[in-house]
């Protein structure tokens, strides 16, 4: 089980800061998309070139010009890509292509997709590597976060990894490693933290914890 | 009839420079969703900087978060922002409001959209200011273009302004100005032409000749 921190707000400065002081803790960096919309991708360069050891993924939502997209961010320095489940097939597809020939990999957010079930299946078929549970920051005031639908997934996944995004914390860990996903992105649960490195060290104790 | 040049895959000084030869020939400059990727938001401030009689759309096609993608565009200087319509309507309707407090305007780009003839309605009731029905770059080479979708759409919609994007060029353009769009997207119809300044006249010469 894999811990990825979110940075989705901060100044270029601030993430390689927030990244010195706890990026021993996590396995994955991802810079955001407000983040990368802000600084372009260039921010994917700057942490790769301080951490190389961090993984990092460029959290690009892409839509279409999947290949275009998917390239700019590995020439970057990317390791994973973000690809939407509800984009065309054929740029979900063409994204994967681009990841296979650079030995990277690409995560398919399943944000604001209707027949999850369906989903499932045409996406491990299309080749992706990871599949993101994710509620969307604007609904998760209101919903019951990402829970119901990551048993789901998790239940039909053959093959690909699953991640899970959205609203997660130290409060709700617990609930989360019953299900066992491969990949846990928090961004705030850490960052707005009144102690970001504690929150960091307590939530990966917990994910060590649960390792087989 | 407005005209819109996407620019996609530039440099930012290619921008530039593409925009003091042809930007007296169009009414929007669209800061395409690669272009942002690759150097940040900082590039629709530039424009707006050289260019302040040019409206600039920021295609952010945001999926969440939309109050602080948008307000991040607007903040740059972009008076339009994309917005997906597969969305959540919790986020379109963010984006919205923050485009209403600014006197700014949202655009939903339907790419990717299953149930076009009921998302007209919804949108139009989430306050979209206009519906952007776009054929995937990705879809270009298999797909019969956007003209069935846009037929629909003028049909059904009611306050909202169309816009309309994907593979258009001099080409298609006489069938396009049948239907009667509010704003036509044209990218490399014009930034890969032979001459492109030819192409933008001849462009603007064919909408201007259907004005009322």
């Amino acid at each position: 089980m894999k811990l990825q921190l979110a940075l989705d707000t901060c100044t270029v400065s601030e993430a390689l800061s927030v990244l010195r002081n706890i990026g021993h803790l996590i396995d994955i960096v991802e810079a955001g998309t407000p983040f990368v919309l802000r600084y372009g991708l260039d921010v994917v360069r700057q942490i790769k070139l301080e951490f190389p050891r961090l993984q990092v993924m460029a959290d690009l939502k892409i839509m279409d010009a999947g290949d275009l997209e998917s390239r700019m961010a590995f020439d970057s320095g990317a390791d994973v890509v973000s690809v939407l489940a509800v984009a065309d097939d054929a740029t979900i597809r063409a994204a994967v292509d681009q990841a296979n020939q650079q030995g990277k990999s690409i995560l398919v957010d399943m944000i604001g997709t209707k027949n999850l079930d369906a989903r499932v299946g045409e996406l491990e078929r299309l080749g992706a590597h990871c599949l993101c549970v994710h509620t969307a920051k604007d609904r998760q005031r209101q919903g019951p976060g990402p829970w119901h639908d990551l048993e789901l997934v998790t239940r039909l996944v053959r093959n690909s990894k699953v991640a899970v995004a959205g609203g997660i914390g130290l409060e709700n860990m617990a609930q989360l490693l019953e299900l066992k996903p491969d990949v846990i992105i928090v961004g705030s649960g850490i960052t707005q933290a009144a102690d970001p490195h504690r929150a960091a060290v307590a939530l990966r104790r917990l994910i060590d914890e649960r390792q087989p």
